[in-house]
């Protein structure tokens, strides 16, 4: 299913750079390959809502990048079709929140992934099981 | 279920003032009041994922701030439980999007809304359904 | 897009005929047309959970029948790929239940649809999102 | 959080007696416990669609039963607020399934759970989350 000719490394290379939201929430790689994609990053003040909490879509946002990566990793170019994120407890503005992507299911069409996000006391923020088409197009 | 002592006028008001994300996003309210919320606002370079399109998370973010205003009109506050959102078609930089919120259920304990996103040739966007619980507690 | 060569009419007899759980439930359409299903149905015993309700199964199939015929209607296989549910209200034995489908997006591959439940008190019972993928292969 | 006076085992024998959707659907439990729950059972004609595969009602209602015996086994009546379904592969009549509840967050009024179903292949079907709100009466 991978026969795009283009690496794992090569595919978020290229969406990074031009990831210019991903840039603006400051979400750093620890970890990525063919299905899974693994980051973290800091809750700053932009980020929050009119309760002091965590905007809702920076969570949704966080996790949908490390969505993007996982999905596109195998080099077709791959579109989410439906997400949806449960949330746990809330996040205060100076957290550190890490996001881990795995794929669950890979069918030549339909993948989905299932994204979760920690906070640095290891407590589930938010859960988030996203649906990708696959394009026949390679990315790049 | 209203009695909080707070108009749903005052409710956004003080949400908006602190609200940082929503701000940044440059969300613009056209109209608000028990359980619905309208507004609109331009895709920017800042929003953009790895493909040149919006970042989903943008498009969630944009609901979920109109979702947020919608169920805390009534002057408790309300949180999100469950979101669910589906993508129907991408949006470039420079693009009017307009995001209606709805009630679509109100109990003791749980509200139910219905977000829709349109592009500037009403077509839809992406469609958010959204679970929040009411706490008993008032806004400010 | 419907050129698939066979009527909304012809698909829902040929699918009604074969579905065997749909007859279980006792489903009744009122109403079947490109992109839109209505029916309804009385809650029998057999579909009651441990706590005397509706077992939200039955929720879930009634409106996922309601939905396959919807989105089928165009002539070409259609099958879900995720849903949504949510649930506002418990139902008990020998209530009758209305089921709206509704198409919102519909698109070369893909189609999104809302199906609505009430009471018949006209209260809401649940709300249910479904996108589906078409296939290339009409039906029968 | 399990103060109910009621252990997990007496919780799942007084809602398996009443529950008479789970005994048409031939539901075996084979685990079970706090906040989980594993069961099996065999796909019969009267579960098909119009496809002659498994009707989704189905999937839904196996993986929403062991939502509900896993969301309940503390004791106190818990009720679904929103599931999420996504549908991997077709299944036919005849082929075993099974299907396992896992609790990944407990919160004093939330829960949730995530439950997944896969064929005698070990093969994923079917990926179901749900959220319940639990209330302050116990069970029974």
């Amino acid at each position: 299913m991978d026969n795009s000719g283009i690496t794992a490394e090569e595919v978020l290379r290229v969406m990074l750079e031009r990831d210019r939201f991903t840039q603006w929430m400051g979400l750093v790689i620890d970890d990525h390959g063919k299905g899974f994609c693994k980051l973290h990053f800091v809750v700053k003040e932009e980020m929050l809502n009119g309760f002091h909490n965590i905007h809702g879509g920076i969570l949704f946002s966080a996790s949908d990048s490390a969505f993007a990566f996982a999905c596109n990793s195998h080099g077709l170019i791959t579109v989410a079709l439906d997400v949806t994120i449960s949330f746990a407890r809330p996040v205060k503005s100076g957290e550190l929140l890490t996001v881990e992507a795995k794929e669950i299911f890979l069918g030549n069409k339909i993948g989905i992934y299932d994204i979760r996000t920690n906070n640095d006391r290891n407590e589930p923020v938010c859960f988030f099981k996203g649906t990708a088409y696959r394009t026949s197009k390679p990315v790049r």
